[in-house]
């Protein structure tokens, strides 16, 4: 794993389910147009409200991947 | 949404079952004596240990709630 | 100023015109249900955008004020 | 303890002693209006000079108590 | 607003003139590039300074913005 | 509970299925060798990613226990 | 620029007109006294309020300056 | 002192007493199994509240300790 | 209070007796060259040990000082 | 340098060398793609360790880069 | 890699030479007690000054390591 | 070492060679005007990059000193 690069992008993913469900929409969404995805880590985890009820989870990733075959 | 004003209070929910339940167990008991409640931020996610077993979650939360009509 | 006890809490103003009208607003709106505001301190500045135009400013501040003749 | 809800407010409590003293003050003065204190951590300890000579502490907290049975 | 993916880019824009025009100049010209673009976080407020006088203003700003018809 | 001393170690936990099931197992682990676990706290939530989907949870928690009858 | 070394200060700024106004205040007080300034970084944005009014910006900076010719 | 190495262990000590007394209860405790305890730094400081008194506080601590002769 | 502009300096003060003490040596040591103090704020507190003791505490303190009639 | 504009991006680059070498690392490999490149700020210092020996170094890098002629 | 769980501790290594030396030094020291170590983060980068000249680096790591075949 | 006051002075240091090396021109620069320097902290590392290479590195310290003898 010497001399890899990596980028590090930031990315708010939401689902009305769960903050995990959060994270994996994010993921899913992110792999449609990058490659090689290694790792992520939670920025901040936040909701809307309406109504009183809780409407959807928020979560904001950090996403790295690969720079190497691009 | 111009000029608008909110109000953010910090709770803490806790909860058996998992930490979104924690979330939804405090934003339920926000919102008998609050209305307008419009977001939340997880401030810090802790629970409690006994006899070797997780017993409760305990989430803490930044809720925001409009000024508007009060 | 001995022994004086204040209480802190967080209000979030905004404007379309600037961060610091901003937090006049949220100071104003405070001060219709508050005695004895004393001090601000701004915890965070965002802002909202609609058709690629800044649309409003958004300052979320800690309000102390004291709590002696209450 | 399971399923508890608190609330944690902020208060700024000043001493010509100490900051231990401080942080009392502020406790007795929170348990006037509030029921079911709980725990409370410190947020900043600051203090006022004048004429060279530190004339009282000044300690920010953060105080949880239960809305069990409000 | 469920189920919505965002990133998140950071900005540095500056200004001769305030803080906010500063921030008005990052987002206009991210609007060149990008749409969809959300809200606006200040992440830092910094400024030059030549011959003992403010030159300009530089804020770094995070910016939002939807992924969603990409 | 009072003059009661605790030593706080840092674990990371990791699981397949969701980051409330990394916490539970990052604490079954440390209840293999240490007794009187008594709170934990969540310090990171990360994870990795292979083949463009999220394989594990991996959470970082602070974990507490009393060092009353060691 | 290589191997300058620049100081690094701390400075309270304050206005009654705006923010902005408190930084300017803070570099031009700065100038009096030191020369080769180069840059500040906001630190801090508090104010005060009297008669439920605000009655002046306070900005903490961060001032750097040139040790060279000293 | 060249090429010493220290570990750091965090530890949770508490007073009915003071501040300072949570702090040295934790480093008499911890000297109690370790050698060569050389620094401690307040991490947080923490206390409870039962009947609107404050019963003690709680003093979380990073404590270093050489290495060297184990 | 308006337009005043302040020096903010960091000292490290200690003492064998409490924190406070500490602090206290601190502002006692700087209003020796410096006049008009104003207030402080705790940065870090920290300590010695030796031979298993605690031997003095030592606290960081930012220190903010009135530039008016220099 | 007035009214420019900048992106910040945030890479990892590692190298089996040296921290230093890391950032060189990371910062050639931003260059084959972008232009204009300004500045780097350390974010995060890292690395891997296999058969208890330090394998490379791995430093996260914010790095910002100017948007002028693009 | 699922389902593993780390331990981590915190070391401060040092070294008259550099920064990466301390860190290798802090974990040659490491892996005569431990097995399985896998990462190490930087947490702090300090290093003490004699007769007005640089004599060690000092820095302290998170370390963490394999609680799998323990 | 009871007893004793120090000042701590914030020095960004710069090197074409390495970062300890702009560690070693800051204390060298501080050395001249100040005495009886006794420890430094690392608070950011930062560099310049032109014609996509580095230029040089910059470490801001934290450097404090005795105001044993002054």
């Amino acid at each position: 794993m010497q001399d890899h690069i990596y980028k590090v992008i930031q990315l708010v993913g939401s689902s009305e389910v769960s903050t995990d469900d959060a994270i994996k929409t994010a993921i899913a969404r992110a792999s449609k147009t990058l490659k090689h995805l290694r790792w992520f880590e939670v920025v901040e985890t936040r909701g809307h409200i309406e109504n009183e009820r809780l409407t959807h989870f928020q979560v904001t990733l950090k996403v790295g991947f690969s720079l190497e075959e691009r």
